[in-house]
């Protein structure tokens, strides 16, 4: 999705690929296979780019300081990635930030544990501070009795772990928001995301309902952390919609899942906005093209007999059944549950659009026939 | 362009290049570079296509036969890209099917010439059948005296030449239409074109003032065209806006320019409709997103001592000027008068949206300086 934002900037992207079958590899020429944990690769690829940027969070921080002290612009950098990769280091910062957080606390045994239930009341959830993703290394624990049964299931992992409150949120919302080195800073829309199983399934642009006060109060909030945490590029924050307000609950610092329906939904795509972002050009206009964006994720599916179900036969019939459809194939390697594409559908009856786009992504799938 | 179309759509693309430096090639990975005019270039270039298709219609037809022979599916065919070729034969088989054409002869000398000025009135316009292209190959005869000069001075072109009578048109408007092999059609709205010397330099969609009626019968006598020469893919019918009434000026049987608004301006840009005909697949919304799209070409320019403008340098003032503006740039080397990119803008004041697509576009080729 980033070398369709390429193009018609004029930009020309060069790519670190862990394999040549990745999906960015199959459409971006000057492609390097090598691995990102690997400083002599990135040091080597990073020969003749102007600006060096990810599409995932995983590059240890020492290899990106260590790219930056080699004279390599690297955005976001080392200082500001590592708030995206280190839950406690970003509750830490935030905190004393003064942006909204769930009450949380650093816990290294099931005593402390037990303690941060009792102050906060239960259910806790616990988390691993690095490496999480999709609902993976989250954990809600019940009542203290679980606590030590947890933590000794958790042997292996690092310490400290995270321990949040239980916020009984009423929906999730997440604002995107793009800075850029010199400072200049957007933000899209709010819009409400619909998670089931850990992973995101619907975006809603804007978020319905949501006050006037409230989103402008998001999008501050969010621009805020921008600043704060001197972030480059895109920047999504995912919040919860709670009794007492808008909370934090994580962020990710490169074009997000969140931001997708932008690409047709917006008059700049997340992806060109990243783009201007980290290489200082001026930002593009975040406006919504319309009243309602609805993008629905399409989730790898197995048939009964345990094959991947291929989308792109189904796809003629999406097209058919509704030319309006805007149909997003990543190119990858079809596995459940996994992401391999997004339908999104712009318009102004909300609950149609929910439908249509609903519709098209489990027919895709291949979760229903009809 | 092709290539931010086919990426979603999960199409990949393989391109038959003239240079390794073409536009296309640096965002294309599976690149042969060739030559079109070469038989067997293309035969082997075509082993492995699922379709073959082209972005300018010199592909010889002979050639194009002898690849359909092969079992090689080319879209458009042979028998409808002629008449994109030769405006001679376009003017035979677009009166033959009654669609409205200027009056016009096939002469082979100046006698020809002068009879039939003497029989439509003068001037008389006068093109090459084939090979021309953005004004180049077309003449205005302005009396009987000049049409033996114009004639010897064309000597080595080919004969007959085709003569049409001078349509004094109050505008150009042009009408895009795509195909499928089984006959699925969809028109976008009527757009105007503005050239200066023979050359696209503004598009305003759709075409400010133009009857409802007038819209339909355009689109309809498009439509026709492509059902009527079996077109596959995408058609550009440039029309006179005249007092009788539309009349058909040239076809092309390719994404055109006249047709890149619809990249930000449609729901269903041209080069994916165009992937999406040849291909087989459904249609798009042809609809366009806003009241008015307005584009205006980016012509390369010189500066004072002869040398090419950059435009990149300045396009970071265009965006910081105008964050709704859509800039499109081409990977052209730059030329004086080539077409080197376009931008694009939407809304609904249309005095406004042309001064800011026209002031960008001169202040990104260099021709103005603030």
């Amino acid at each position: 999705m980033m070398q369709e934002a390429a193009i018609p900037l004029g930009i020309r992207l060069k790519l670190l690929a862990e394999t040549p079958s990745d999906a960015a590899a199959q459409v971006i020429p000057d492609t390097v296979v090598g691995d990102y944990r690997d400083l002599d690769s990135l040091l080597s690829f990073a020969r003749g780019c102007d600006v060096v940027t990810f599409d995932h969070e995983h590059v240890p921080t020492d290899h990106i300081r260590k790219l930056a002290a080699g004279g390599v612009a690297v955005h976001p950098g080392a200082d500001a990635l590592v708030y995206a990769q280190d839950k406690l280091r970003m509750r830490e910062r935030l905190s004393a930030a003064g942006l909204p957080c769930p009450r949380w606390r650093a816990v290294a045994d099931a005593a402390e544990m037990v303690a941060f239930g009792r102050d906060v009341g239960w259910p806790v959830v616990l988390k691993t501070p690095r490496g999480g993703y999709d609902g993976r290394g989250v954990w809600v624990v019940g009542e203290p009795a679980q606590a030590t049964a947890v933590m000794e299931a958790r042997a292996d992992t690092e310490r400290p772990l995270l321990a949040e409150e239980f916020v009984d949120f009423s929906r999730e919302v997440a604002v995107l928001v793009a800075r850029s080195p010199h400072g200049q800073a957007a933000a899209y829309p709010v819009v409400e995301t619909v998670q089931a199983d850990g992973i995101c399934r619907e975006v809603v642009a804007p978020a319905p309902g949501l006050a006037a006060a409230a989103a402008a109060s998001a999008q501050e909030v969010a621009l805020k952390i921008a600043a704060e945490l001197d972030v480059t590029g895109v920047l999504a924050v995912e919040m919860f919609d709670a009794a007492g307000g808008l909370v934090v609950n994580e962020l990710a610092m490169r074009p997000h899942n969140s931001g997708h329906w932008t690409i047709d939904g917006a008059l700049t795509g997340q992806f060109e906005q990243h783009l201007r972002a980290v290489l200082n050009l001026p930002l593009g206009a975040p406006t919504a093209r319309a009243p309602y964006t609805v993008l629905v994720n399409v989730l790898g599916h197995l048939d009964e007999r345990g094959r991947p179900i291929d989308p792109y036969p189904r796809y003629v019939h999406c097209q058919a059944r509704d030319p309006d459809l805007r149909i997003h194939m990543y190119g990858k390697e079809i596995r459940a549950g996994r992401k391999i594409g997004h339908v999104t559908v712009s318009g102004s009856d909300l609950p149609e659009l929910r439908e249509r786009a609903h519709h098209a992504a489990a027919y895709l799938a291949g979760e229903i026939d009809d």
